[in-house]
């Protein structure tokens, strides 16, 4: 979700690429290709077969020929990420229709050792989506179709290339809602969601994936289609293995369909943003919000005055309040409109006069709410502006949050600007480093430092976006060794050989 | 949760147990005693070792003399259940005070073969903390210590034999609640609710044990301690190891430890029973509660005529509200009193207007609230006494919810009475047949055609209470083959000497 507005910048890149896409014309120049991840991350490749025209012909047999993409200029956009960090090199895109056609791909793929890398609408920041090699692609995006919609028990079960966005509108046509909301959520998958176990702006409200998804089914590498697609929230009978496959990024199993819990639609929505003194008062500012609105709150956002700053610049309009050291977005989600602003109002005014709170504005007129969200959600893209950005993705205990920013700041003096913005009520702070241009001594000063500071608070190397191609390597930042050769075990007994997304969320035996 | 008043009923007797066993005195007289599981199940004892002398050294070596327990009097009331449905033979009860101890203890056990039970408070009611055959007891009541709360976030980090009634008491004093409420929290351990993955009352409001549990420690059979004990709500590192400790029921590793996210403490609580004429109604009258009451819902239960008229008369109370075909008890959990029970008072006047409710009362006076949660939670007592009672805790889906009441008592005719109560907000609902006595023609008669019943609906044979060792051989009528064939290949591979639980969960090979 922070990266809400890089997402936004790439749209028209991004948007063109799909265009083009169904036209079968593109052609990149040669200019805007990223270097092969491959090159850029310094792999080998493992020993799986090589794609042959005999494997092609079978895919052909299993799909309609469409749906076989083999052209160059027609698999290209399918091998490179959003962000244009990470480019694979894979010869082929399979568009299945069904659990079946996927159970049937992967079951040849695993007898012949064929890799294969699971891809729902690639909106990843860590390149879990796009192959590092010539893994063969599994596109699921004609995978699309709603199932069904028990409005009562607020149950919705659908395929798992339907796009969040067109779920949340049509869940919302029966006063519903998606647990989830994410600035890539006019082209990420639930699949993709659900394999990712994304987080985003609401989590503090309506919990995390683990809870919300109610049920799923996934095809394991050896093609067999397990069914854990409950629509219950109750059921006790054995592991609970649908958790396997939230958040394993595809290495598991592929998920094809799930089922997931939607909350009611809220009737009112008010949004709040305020000017504090210092970090303590925003942790007791977040505690009384917590007693005061309780079970309204639905976002309570933090930035840094560098944060918020480069943001009003970026988007050249004032902040709706004076300037200060640190600043709160807090949202509400409620049943009774005259409740919410109540209690919004009676919250404010009551840490006005117990001076936490130095300024704020409070509405639910929707341009507004919208003007102070996009302060918050255009921080990343204006930290990205003309400059080099190292953005980092961490958790942090609530106590310890900001405590790297100071620490960065005096550790890098004048080569950089640090700042930090995030999901308080998750404890997930982004903080961005922006230097003028790329240079390997202030890359050198941030890493591993920061994530040497994360681990000795217990944080995490990862709060939200996952490990994939990108961060392997810092899974013993946060993860215990007994942990990471448990998930090595689970691997080699789900995906023996080893075919389901390769090169990704596991470091290499021995690293 | 369903079953309180059952503890209720048999808490004399347990704690008279207990109380006689802190003195080391009991000796139970045969007619209380309860048949052997291993002869009542029909089992056939593993080929684990027997437990020698040298071992009972072993565990002496490691523990405090007093922490091994092996005089039958001792051991014989870690052997029998709450229910006294179950009993085992086991020879030896350990007390481990730290996670060390535990690795220590299965390190050795698993080198000798040598079967274990993991045991938190016993009140499971699945038999799946009591041992089969003669498994050494690992009985973790002396690891009670509350480890840190950070009341900012709502974190608590505790030792698994802490008692949930306990850790609730301790979370309130800082405006906290634990996310789990169950009629035996005076008894069952956190680290049992977690193995279980224990529902209860307001998992409709609080979620569950997979969104609510931040981290565990756990130890696998080999002895290795698993940490996953990280407290963020945003962790994308790797697979998600926590959820294969949940609701595992010990089969897979021992939970030691827990991080648990605990809500805020409502500052107000509102109790609401209204009378209906007909299901149909119910369901109806949930989606407006869903919608009127919207966050501040906290439960949401339902009983029908031959339930409440059961507690009524056992409990010797006349009921608030006249006698209708159906009753809804309304819970609200909220933060601003007025604001409450205006709520509440709008959505009564509006669905008796409507004609949904026929009749109502809403209290929010402690003493009433209790009365009317009595009546509710004294369905299963009632049930029970002086007659014998086939208890069953599924799931269905909320528009089936209710569909096998009817289909029973048309079955068994006059044969016995059916009632069917449960938390309509989840899905769970438990269907009671009181029977004057034991009688095989009405068993036959109810099973399996129940199970086939809540099958062919895709409900689950257990909702909220685990498989443990009364029901492993159900597990076929919810999971899928190949979903039993994975839960199976964990088993292995987490325990590959099968020395964790057995008998428990998982069926026979075969089965």
């Amino acid at each position: 979700m922070s990266l809400l507005s890089m997402f936004n910048l790439l749209n028209v890149f991004i948007r063109h690429v799909s265009k083009q896409n169904v036209l079968g014309k593109l052609q990149y120049s040669s200019q805007v290709l990223p270097q092969f991840s491959s090159e850029k991350f310094n792999k080998t490749r493992k020993e799986f077969s090589l794609v042959e025209l005999k494997d092609i012909d079978y895919f052909k047999k299993i799909l309609d020929k469409n749906r076989v993409l083999t052209e160059e200029s027609d698999v290209l956009p399918f091998n490179i990420d959003w962000f244009k960090n990470c480019r694979g090199q894979s010869k082929v895109v399979l568009k299945p229709k069904s659990a079946q056609e996927v159970s049937q791909i992967l079951s040849y793929c695993n007898q012949r050792k064929i890799a294969v890398c699971p891809q729902g609408g690639n909106t990843g920041v860590v390149g879990g989506g796009v192959p590092m090699f010539d893994e063969v692609i599994l596109n699921l995006s004609l995978m699309n179709q709603i199932i069904s919609l028990d409005d009562i028990s607020g149950t919705l079960v659908c395929e798992a290339g339907c796009i969040l966005e067109n779920l949340d509108n049509y869940v919302r046509e029966h006063e519903l809602i998606m647990p989830l909301d994410l600035g890539a959520k006019g082209t990420c998958h639930i699949g993709g969601n659900v394999s990712t176990n994304a987080g985003g702006i609401r989590l503090l409200r309506y919990g995390n994936l683990h809870g919300s998804i109610l049920g799923v089914e996934a095809v394991k590498a050896d093609g067999t289609i397990v069914n854990c697609l409950k629509t219950l929230k109750k059921d006790n009978t054995g592991y609970h293995l649908k958790h396997l496959f939230i958040g394993s990024e595809g290495t598991l199993g592929v998920v094809t369909k799930v089922a997931i819990h939607c909350p009611v639609k809220p009737k009112s929505v008010t949004v709040g943003l305020f000017g504090l003194h210092n970090f303590e008062n925003i942790l007791k500012l977040y505690r009384s919000a917590k007693s005061s609105l309780g079970e309204i709150l639905s976002a309570f956002e933090m930035c840094d005055r560098d944060a918020l700053n480069s943001s009003s610049k970026y988007l050249k309009q004032s902040l709706p309040i004076s300037e200060y050291p640190f600043y709160v977005l807090v949202e509400t989600h409620g049943s009774n409109e005259t409740h919410d602003e109540e209690k919004l109002t009676q919250f404010l005014s009551k840490e006005m006069e117990s001076g936490l709170v130095l300024d704020g504005t409070v509405t639910s007129e929707p341009g507004k709410m919208q003007n102070i969200w996009s302060f918050r959600e255009s921080i990343p893209a204006a930290d990205l502006a003309g400059a080099y950005l190292h953005t980092y993705d961490v958790s942090l205990p609530q106590n310890c949050y900001y405590e790297i920013v100071p620490l960065l700041r005096e550790r890098l003096g004048n080569k950089a600007r640090v700042s930090g913005f995030g999901h308080i009520g998750d404890g997930n702070i982004h903080i961005d480093v922006i230097v003028p241009e790329y240079s390997t001594e202030v890359t050198n000063l941030i890493e591993p430092f920061l994530f040497e500071e994360v681990a000795k608070r217990n944080g995490s190397v990862s709060a939200e976006h996952g490990l994939g191609c990108r961060k392997p390597h810092l899974i013993h930042y946060s993860v215990d060794e007994t942990a990471v050769q448990l998930m090595r075990d689970l691997k080699n007994v789900m995906d023996p050989n080893g075919i389901l997304n390769p090169y990704k969320v596991l470091p290499d035996d021995g690293v």
